[in-house]
């Protein structure tokens, strides 16, 4: 042994010094299978199969996929009574706010229609969300509208437009359902809150913006959803601005707002907000139908086709030169209609304590916009505006879905024609008061005070939405958050621990002002795993510690330093790069006349550390379980150490 | 207080029980000026100019930017002495090796020579190693043959070819001074040691079957450089191979490996494999000069120009459709060649023991590129074998490389005739060998054996470039090592603690078995910081630990669970996402009816916890500085707690 065979001082109990285990060598399969499945499956889906007869494991499965099964045995008069009110208040806000969106993604508004027929009768059967409303969404449809639409203007070729609608749906499903197939779900969650903050409210300002087209009564409009260019287009036709329709536009969200702010305030009356949009619909088409304002300026929807969804299999694009663009679009807009989706289901699974499975909602969505992507439908999800009138209107299970199906096909079979004189801007009108909610500023200034660094990826998102595009927004996003992770672990913190007085505690001293140093040694913390992204400013950085505390004692006339001892506690891992950075550690804290002891190494750290030799190479004996023991070894030895003249000590470490 | 106000039970000191701090809050630029300082300036270089007068501080900025200024007063006759060995071995080194890589990067040979006359004299000047051999390199010639020639054909325009080269370096240049000037070396480290093994086996592979054109004498050759298509390039020539070639090339690399066999084996005897090369280079010109060989197939080097680097200033292209060929190529040979010698310089100054600044290295190498491709160089950097002469030769400072590089001036003015019946197979001869060096299968052993994931780095690296390209080898190693950075935190290692008997430690129990646990407590503690990327994948997993620990007492008939402590030592960030998952995971503890304790957060978690109001949530006496604390006070209460109805006790914590 390099440092001379120190005898243990004999006022010391050895026995009551515990030494740091090392873990078995594992079977590099059984470990393999582990991080498997902590990888893939950390919430364990197979538990529930164990020690079952092989026809429940089959009915079980059978649960799994399609967890109608499950609960609609249990399902109650009760429970019907409560989805049917819910249910028909969803519709009530479906059916004006889908002919919107459709309008919103430049698709004929009857696919609103489609879209919140279909859909909700997939999700009903697949969904685990008791609260979800499924239909389209702004945000989705405005992404799919700028996207597609730069390949294909919908204007000039509205067949074409539409059928790549469909195709990105397809793709958009396809991409959902294997995310969850493959357990990929934690994709979404590289989509942090603060992100989806920002994004949501970028896009939520862009789409109002686009609403000034609708409300001033435009006929030539900018095809680019940023906000200067909206601005600048605006502001280049004031003398094309109708005060007809902007009148009623304003008439129209005041009116929306204030029942949105009557059902905040009390939310027994939901149905007062709930009931709004169809209320504004029926108020604007009678207005138009009596007035004739669509000869003096007012557009209005026109002609809606009568019956049910016609199938769209034979519409999917699959050519060359259109495909690439579907497949960009389907899968940008998957996944962010899965992070709305999810996050709304789990929000409210959480209020009501029941468990969302994030895989099998995946399964969900995906078949959902895979199949209706078959038959006339686009891009669906959970919006969250639907699911909150769903929830408080006081559904019980997902057939307040069916509910909603149901009457929206009724309108499809009958009552198509009604919608001939609604206006557009009324449509802007609910599109604009649904978006204003979208705009969390409370959210961003909670981000503020909170952490700083969140706060910078939702305004980033934010002004990546508005002044670039959404997919700029949401690559910056993304990469900032991504970023944060990797400077988290290229720069880790590291801290000096002192004693806390009256306690066998070692901790952080610019925490606990009142920790106290141990004299001759020098505790460091290091709080991140050691990896081939901080090994070299880890070594700086201590060496950096060692430096200056060498510095202050030497300045202050004390014991000089001896020991230099490593708290590994927060070390969770580390890797080859870091392995070598220690070992550089070693030979140069030994060169320097101290002794590096490391203190309770994690059972992966300690393996590697074993494997590597650098176990040998530090001494067994310098290794220990708790700060404590370690300090209590290193103060004893301090008198041992200094009896030995110092200048000795180098030379014979430098000789290893 | 939500949990009713138990008092501390009379037994217990409650003076004893020590109270986790709240951090003062500090002023958001001071720790914005913290964190920028940790990130961008770790090695805190302004250190030594505290407290200097003016003059001083002007004459230690020199310094810094200028390190001969440093070393050069102080050089002695006795330095001198062994850094003309050094410089002379290494030249003779040089000069084979500068013609060979040329070559390889479809350049004139001549301007190997160049490469090696100028950029040595500019980092004898600015770098801070004492080791390091300056010179062009084997890797960074073939990447940029490759990624040039696929823009510019070298057979067709070869003076395009020589532009674009230049202009290439110069980015490549740029690139380096400028990651150093703003101090963003620590890119660099996202190469991980792991990566750069298997790339630079990889490459070394590629060099080698590129080698296999002039070892066979072969006229037409692919111009692509993965294994399958040079194999099929070798193979269906077999009647165009030239055996006097093959002949000559296989004794070269004979004598080449038997010279460093004998150097590796007596160190003493490194001037064997130093000179061996020229050796060759020498043997063969004589051998066909006097056979007259290079009529007979062998390929000659032919003339080279008398005289020393042209200016080419002028040469560089700033023009449209080359330009962007030239960034792409300079930024990633940029990359590699700081990658190489950042790592050569720093493993020689920790033999030595020495400090490398990677920011000064950085702006020596940058500078010397930009100026080498002003004056006819291509990229030159600190390559590992040339080095490795130098520091075996007894070099003991930068002056070697002045020492080379007059050599390399002298050979430049008179004695380029010599080498115009250089065979070419004796160049590739050079490269093999020195190339077979690289391809470290000894490290990728060490590395199955201590880390498998940075093997599967290494050996994915590797694939890539032999089967696929330099470029795919290189974002192959970096994708997978910034993968496995984010897998850590995506999903972070949990683990239940047991008290580790005689000791008031608690430890994983799988880690130590002898760890038993509290009855009625389950202790639990994370690995990694909690961000976005792992929010739900923790509230998942620490779900699962409660409810097999819940079950398996239930099975047991043990005391069932009243308390879930969470040790947070390890816990180094939150985020937004992180405590809002916090507080979710808190209302479904509550429910079911347990009480959940937090062990020694850190201060920067405690500060943003404490802002967000969970620890008001929580109750700040739920809140420990020890493990040992918690448990204390948390079994103590188990009487109390039980004493209450059970039922009753997540009623009220329901109201909420």
């Amino acid at each position: 042994m390099v440092n001379g065979d120190y005898a243990y001082p004999s006022t010391m109990n050895v026995e009551s010094v515990h030494r740091v285990a090392i873990p078995p060598p594992q079977p590099f399969l059984k470990s393999l299978k582990y991080s498997m499945k902590e990888t893939f499956f950390p919430d364990d889906p197979l538990r529930k199969f164990k020690n079952q007869s092989a026809s429940r494991k089959f009915v079980l499965a059978l649960q799994h996929f399609l967890p109608i099964l499950e609960w609609a045995p249990k399902y109650t008069i009760q429970f019907l009574k409560s989805d049917l009110i819910a249910g028909i208040t969803i519709a009530s806000l479906a059916i004006p706010q889908g002919i919107s969106y459709a309008k919103l993604a430049n698709l004929p508004p009857i696919l609103g229609l489609y879209s919140s027929f279909i859909p909700p009768l997939i999700y009903a059967m697949m969904g685990s969300s008791r609260d979800l409303a499924v239909g389209t969404v702004a945000v989705g449809s405005l992404l799919m509208a700028s996207m597609l639409g730069r390949e294909v203007n919908p204007n000039e070729n509205p067949k074409l437009f539409l059928h790549l609608a469909f195709t990105a749906t397809f793709f958009a499903g396809a991409l959902q359902l294997s995310l969850g197939l493959f357990r990929l779900g934690f994709i979404v969650d590289f989509l942090s809150h603060a992100a989806i903050v920002g994004f949501m409210g970028g896009a939520a300002t862009v789409v109002c913006l686009q609403q000034l087209k609708s409300i001033l009564g435009l006929e030539h409009f900018t095809h680019k959803a940023d906000i200067v260019s909206v601005m600048s287009s605006v502001f280049t036709q004031t003398r094309e601005w109708r005060w007809e329709s902007a009148v009623l536009g304003c008439c129209f969200i005041f009116f929306l707002l204030v029942t949105r702010y009557i059902s905040k305030q009390r939310p027994k009356l939901f149905w007062v907000s709930a009931m709004a949009p169809l209320t504004s619909v029926i108020l604007g088409s009678l207005l138009v139908y009596l007035t004739h304002a669509e000869k003096h300026g007012v557009q209005v929807i026109g002609e809606l086709k009568k019956g049910l969804n016609p199938p769209s299999a034979t519409d999917l694009v699959f050519v060359s030169p259109y495909m690439g663009t579907a497949i960009k679009t389907g899968l940008i807009i998957g996944i962010i209609a899965l992070a709305e989706g999810i996050a709304v289901g789990r929000s409210f699974a959480m209020f009501k304590n029941y468990h969302i499975d994030g895989n099998k909602e995946m399964i969900a969505f995906g078949t959902m916009n895979m199949l209706g992507s078959l038959t006339s439908c686009y891009l669906t999800t959970g919006p969250f505006s639907r699911s909150a009138v769903n929830y408080n209107a006081g559904c019980k299970t997902a057939a307040s879905n069916i509910v909603m199906s149901i009457a929206v096909m009724l309108t499809l079979l009958f009552l198509t024609p009604l919608f001939h004189y609604t206006p557009l801007v009324v449509l802007a009108a609910i599109i604009v008061s649904a978006m204003l909610g979208l705009i969390d500023y409370q959210a961003a200034i909670h981000l503020w005070k909170i952490d700083k660094f969140d706060f910078l990826v939702c305004f980033s998102a934010y002004i990546g939405v508005v002044f670039g595009s959404v997919e700029i927004g949401l690559v910056i996003a993304v990469a900032l958050s991504v970023l944060r992770v990797l400077l988290f672990v290229a720069r880790p913190r590291t801290f000096v621990l002192g004693n806390i007085p009256n306690s066998s505690a070692y901790r952080n001293v610019e925490h606990y002002p009142n920790a106290h140093h141990v004299p001759g040694i020098l505790i460091l913390e290091i709080d991140a795993p050691i990896y081939f992204a901080n090994a070299s400013y880890l070594r700086e950085r201590i060496t950096r510690w060692i430096d200056e505390e060498e510095e202050r004692l030497e300045g202050a006339g004390k014991t000089s330093l001896e020991y230099v001892i490593v708290d590994m506690t927060a070390v969770a891992n580390i890797d080859t790069s870091g392995i070598s950075m220690l070992e550089e550690f070693k030979k140069s804290v030994d060169r320097k006349g101290l002794q590096l002891v490391l203190v309770n190494p994690g059972s992966e750290v300690t393996k590697k550390l074993n494997k590597s030799k650098f176990l040998d190479e530090i001494g067994h004996k310098w290794l220990y379980v708790t700060v404590e023991e370690a300090v209590g070894v290193c103060s004893f030895m301090l008198g041992t150490h200094k009896a030995n003249p110092k200048k000795d000590e180098p030379e014979g470490l430098n000789s290893v």
